[in-house]
């Protein structure tokens, strides 16, 4: 394994997820592997789970770790070539990624869509530079367009609950203040597809994704009848990733929060977030609160999904 | 040992400094305990001493550590409950403590008395939460009302230092130009009355501190009279306790500054202080550069303090 | 080896360099040396390279790191003797530089000039301080007349590439927005001197380095001369030394630029810079991305020295 950015990059999926599952049970059973191996971890937006997971997952291998939050004690990173570098960026990505890569064995990178541009978004400009010159195996901590350590813990946490072996899925769009990226939701529905589950997907008009994302998925414009017979709930906010309002927020119909009454249309079904969540506006405390609130254990198992892909990698070295 | 907020939590006084001498002797005895363990510690206001003192603690007993800035890489937390996330705090921290415990062993936690509500200060709202919803023993790195780590370490360094088996100890309050929190003076006067020594606490009016805390202590709002005989001056700055006041500033009064013509009423005292120490407002350059201060030694053995307090944590897991 | 600051401090520069050697390619050979020590880095100002590779370094040797960026989470520093603190900073670096001493076995300081006082750069002032009072190895990460880490990976780097025992070095000064400061224009050339190399510094008028410094180094005023048979370019911005102008920027003259056409009047040089650089300021995008150019070896150097030097602090203690 050379790099994990994608569901396509996880390759098999049962062997994946068997892999995790010796993971979760061993958690220091590999050592040996990560000895004298150090993870950078590079954090050009913001992280709670991602930066802690991460770190626990490789010291867990025995690995060194590294963190470093650009723009906070790094240098201002320039990212456009050609440039006259005469602004306040001292530095330019060119030289700072192989410079990164050459202190590292795997180096992990956030770096959130900006949405000033959205071919670079869609392009991946800062990640594929990570991969074209550092030199180092690189696993995506959110791009973007993805976020493959989530919809890969994700999917564990629903293997480990699920009621049936194809259970009903339904990705729920709900209200958020701000503009998010699109990189959660097309993760989750890329894996979802790919493990073989049944996925709807539910979302005001003017919130599609990317159809390449989510075929395979059903699109459904009613919350409620998207709810019907649901085992597993999982709520997102993102914004909208056509060309004519990229990145722009059309709607933030409170409807759309998931609150109890919506959750009574379904099977039982469980509740799930990547969190960080805005309470009270992408779900009601009393969801979030419920038995069948899942976003602690899907956050846990953070560190199991960054594990098997660090060890995956760690074996190909 | 499953918390550390207080000198109660300590346990048996004289047994505890036993072991702390145990664990300053013999640092890296024990690194087997803390195999595969993970510190967490969170701060959600600055750190000097205890931010590097208990990383170092942790690691001589073999932990991993992770250091964690609330408002600096991770995202805002929402601490209230019930209300609709609309603001800039992406995160609720019922659902950030939950995380944050799921990926360590013993998580550490600093959260200063905030000065906006005296209820939620004296209540410890936001530790009580870590204690409640982390799932994992919580050590304070001070709280909103105590600082048991400093209190230990000054106990430890008061033990090396006496001449006597009852010393006399003052504690004066000295001005400072910005309000602070009251968590060091209290903590320090429930461990020095738990030691069994002679303490004295000066102050101006006003400056009164809760009576349950200073139950033991004499108070003497002459500070002349109280540095006579001292053996130990813990100079201090808080502001007001009580209801009227609280949080507030009532005095600058540079007389209450510890400088060599106060130190000459005493028992040739040693000079005390937690440290960050306001120069030449809280004491002069002469004293604190004088042979009996020991504010190098005390900061030196608030490794010893954490150390002794996760040691006994993780024997305890 | 009890402090880093200077070519001095490195001793014979062939020993030093054959440990550089054996470092190199034996990364992991010295874990017991630094079994249970902590190396801690201060870090008053930015710093990509330097963060990383002593991190890294100090991990090879099996050392425990810990990193500090003062003003980002720690307490804002006094630095001047004397005053009263009733200013936003609440520790003045008398007490902070034992009490960080206190938490580690050696200590890494980056402190740049400041040109707010051109004896207070000169004389080191933060630097000295810490050397006084930490009671611990000081190994300099930048200093504001000095950066050693750096001129000894630039050494390391020309060992690997000359293809004579003694090659044309020549830096030359190029422009830039900002004032920066002398620290690395002056520890090359003393580096390169020690070493034995022919020497050319080529500026601008006005741009003299510290004659001290630059003792055995020819200075040639025509860069287009100064290039003719180099087999190194080292190229970097400084701003003015001298007493009249220090500190500030008298040219930002693009000629100076090292461009394709300046590096075809030399020994088809290498072309060397210390990074973070200014793309199409110092340096065209098509020399730094040329097969000449050396600077990410020279980068990933960085660990060698910064290994090398903690080694043999390590030894001595």
């Amino acid at each position: 394994m050379k790099q994990f950015l994608t569901v396509q990059d996880g390759g098999n999926i049962k062997k994946l997820l068997e892999e995790a599952r010796y993971v979760k049970w061993n958690p220091f059973a590999d050592q040996a592997l990560g000895k004298n191996k150090t993870m950078l971890m590079v954090f050009f937006n913001s992280s709670l789970r991602t930066r802690l997971s991460t770190q626990k997952a490789a010291m867990n291998l025995g690995m060194n770790t590294i963190v470093l939050d650009i723009n906070q004690g790094a240098w201002k990173l320039e990212t456009e070539r050609g440039v006259v570098m005469d602004s306040d960026k001292s530095e330019h990505i060119l030289e700072a990624i192989p410079v990164m890569g050459s202190y590292c064995d795997i180096i992990g990178v956030r770096s959130f869509a900006k949405f000033e541009n959205r071919d670079e978004d869609l392009n991946e400009v800062i990640l594929k530079q990570f991969i074209q010159y550092s030199g180092k195996p690189v696993i995506s901590l959110e791009s973007a367009t993805r976020h493959p350590l989530q919809a890969l813990a994700d999917l564990i946490t629903i293997e480990e609950h699920k009621k049936s072996s194809k259970p009903k899925i339904v990705m729920s769009w709900a209200p958020h203040p701000k503009a998010l990226p699109q990189a959660v939701p097309n993760s989750f529905a890329e894996w979802m597809v790919a493990a073989g589950y049944d996925l709807t997907i539910t979302h005001p008009k003017g919130y599609e994704l990317d159809p390449k994302v989510t075929a395979g998925a059903k699109i459904e414009y009613d919350q409620d009848k998207a709810f019907e017979g649901a085992d597993f709930v999982y709520a997102k906010n993102w914004s909208c990733w056509n060309e004519e309002n990229y990145g722009k927020v059309i709607s933030k119909d409170m409807n759309w929060m998931v609150d109890k009454e919506k959750m009574a249309l379904t099977n039982n079904a469980f509740f799930m977030h990547c969190l960080p969540v805005r309470r009270n506006m992408i779900v009601s405390d009393e969801v979030i609160e419920s038995k069948t609130s899942l976003v602690i254990p899907e956050a846990a198992n953070r560190v199991v999904s960054a594990q098997t892909i660090i060890k995956k990698i760690l074996k190909s070295l």
